[in-house]
């Protein structure tokens, strides 16, 4: 389903198939949690900002949207009611859900189980937990949560994982890497028995060990899995440890799959990890940057609530061609911001996200013409300077 | 710069020039009362929705956005400010600051001071009161009103009045109009010494005693303005009472100027005036129902975040074609509002927006085709039922 087309160094450049068309690599999935872009932003816009792939969560949709249950032979309660995931397939799927046309990925909701949840339980079985919506019980493992996102229809679903927090002792993250390899056999296994032909990719733990991480990538390869992500990785650690973390595993990830570095990050982040043989990226801080007035530019960042934009006519990327750059000025979106229109945050997140997916486009070409390593070093300082 | 094409009964079906270009009339004016509609929906897409006309406030485009001034001779304080229609005069003017190509009315700001402000005090000369923002001492007359108008740059720009609010006494609301209209003669000097080709539209105000409106309106009529407006309604009198006013009152609106009905209404409100020969209107209620999930359809009203909705995989409304109608279900917008996501508001507003300016499309060929009675008696009261 992978090929790789060009490398350039340690950077790839590469083709992935999905049922939903096909995925230039390296590219940037755009974060629709909820089915939605945070900053308002609609599927069918999104398409028009170059976004390749949609991401949305396993278990935020899977909490809602609720809808009233039939129930047989007795009187409906308010309790019975349908998961988010079965509202979602008994309306066609996410895709018609969102009006997504394109390729899709759902996380495993691993992730958000972890970070959500105050109360939990990590047993052999799955995690048991509450919603950190009403407080309802839920439990979670590995055939759960392919049920789920089979239910949700993504072209690619991630396996059920534990994202071990940084901190944890060494002997914690052996036994629960192990757990995770346990998990996602049987992801696999569940996958089957639906009768799936959704993509599983396999999720790298480790925490910032080195050899606990190679290890477990070395059992995970083995699996024969469509692609392959790095977990647990920019959850307080330092860059150090996270791009030591990506070049000790990077030999192990098989080269002839999607290498997918979870959660990450920075434009800057993006171009080290891409230098350093990684293919796909998520994360939300194009769009909440976005709702706070922070704007990424192809000179630097810039805070455009400053007073100094005041009376700026100028668009917030001169360099740019996005729907916010052609219609609008950083005074007016400033004045969107002072003034508490959402307007603001929608027009900053159209742009953020533009400059993104156009970032992942000057990546690939750059790989194409084996002149990454000059692009790296003028673009990964410019791009992460405060102007 | 008015012409009566045809009429119906009362009802009249027209055209106004302004220097934006032409508006068929009857209109809905779509509000953005800080140079942007509540709901994220941006000018150049207002001009997908049928919009033909923008409006905007002159009381909140003066406070925001202000800008750091210049000073000379002293260091520059932090209360060295240009006011927001200075700002937005040295940005080009309202229509290039929110890139709206159409129409554009501001109104004079009269009914914010009144409404909005705890404070203020009523002079001959103007209102003395305190900015809803900061609590800052602001000072607004009929020449400061027209001042921030011409520097915002509207096509149509509304005279500086009281609005006065129901349940005044006969004597207050003599007294109050008397003022108004000297009030209206000083605007015109004002903007005649400005030298601007902005067209004033005078406000006819009296609460809901009949003779006092009819009288005042006279008064008006003798000044030969672009425009005449019924203000002060849709304050908290009765339906009724707002219908008799408007019937009292039509006699005595120049029948070769347009006919404004400030803030209102519901599509059924809008019917039943357009039958009482008024041509242009405005409200909030598109987009502030909508931010609620209350929507207009062709059917009637429905709250699109009923439980009854959470699978329903229809439009917001099956006779409809806007964005949000050809791309999106029921059931994924009550998801949208659920889960908290600006997008349910947005795609809402844009829905309500698309909804009102389509309806004023009907009215306007129910006239030219001489059905609008018949029209009146279908749609008045099916679209004021909730389904």
């Amino acid at each position: 389903m992978f090929n790789l087309i060009t490398t350039d160094g340690k950077a790839r450049r590469g083709v992935l198939r999905t049922a939903h068309g096909e995925i230039q690599t390296p590219f940037f999935m755009n974060v629709a949690t909820s089915a939605a872009i945070k900053g308002g932003v609609s599927a069918p816009e999104l398409a028009e900002l170059k976004c390749q792939v949609m991401l949305c969560n396993t278990y935020h949709l899977h909490i809602r949207p609720t809808a009233p249950k039939e129930v047989e032979g007795r009187k409906r309660k308010a309790t019975d009611l349908l998961t988010g995931d079965e509202v979602i397939a008994e309306l066609g799927g996410l895709h018609a859900f969102a009006n997504w046309k394109r390729p899709m990925l759902t996380d495993s909701g691993g992730f958000q189980v972890f970070s959500l949840s105050g109360l939990r339980k990590i047993k052999e079985e799955g995690v048991y937990f509450s919603s950190h919506l009403d407080g309802k019980k839920i439990f979670m493992g590995p055939e759960e949560s392919m049920r789920i996102q089979h239910n949700l229809g993504a072209d690619i679903v991630m396996a059920f994982d534990e994202c071990i927090p940084s901190g944890q002792s060494r002997e914690y993250v052996e036994e629960s890497v192990k757990r995770t390899t346990r998990w996602l056999i049987r992801c696999q296994e569940e996958l089957e028995q639906l009768g799936s032909s959704q993509q599983l990719f396999a999720i790298n733990q480790g925490g910032v060990y080195g050899d606990i991480r190679i290890r477990h990538m070395q059992e995970l390869a083995e699996l024969n899995l469509p692609g392959y992500a790095i977990g647990g990785l920019a959850v307080g650690e330092s860059k150090e440890d996270m791009f030591a973390v990506i070049e000790s595993v990077m030999p192990y990830m098989p080269i002839d799959k999607p290498h997918y570095l979870m959660g990450v990050g920075t434009p800057s982040d993006i171009i080290e990890a891409v230098y350093r043989g990684i293919d796909m990226f998520d994360c939300v801080m194009p769009t909440r940057n976005a709702r706070h007035g922070t704007i990424f530019t192809n000179e630097g960042i810039i805070h455009v609530t400053n007073e100094r934009y005041s009376k700026d006519n100028k668009p917030l990327d001169e360099n740019c061609s996005c729907p916010t750059c052609r219609d609008f000025s950083r005074a007016y979106i400033r004045h969107l911001f002072k003034s508490g229109e959402y307007l603001g945050g929608r027009l900053a997140s159209i742009h953020n996200l533009y400059f993104y997916n156009e970032l992942m486009e000057k990546i690939r070409t750059a790989i194409e013409n084996n002149t990454y390593a000059e692009f790296r070093n003028e673009q990964s300082p410019k791009l992460a300077t405060l102007i």
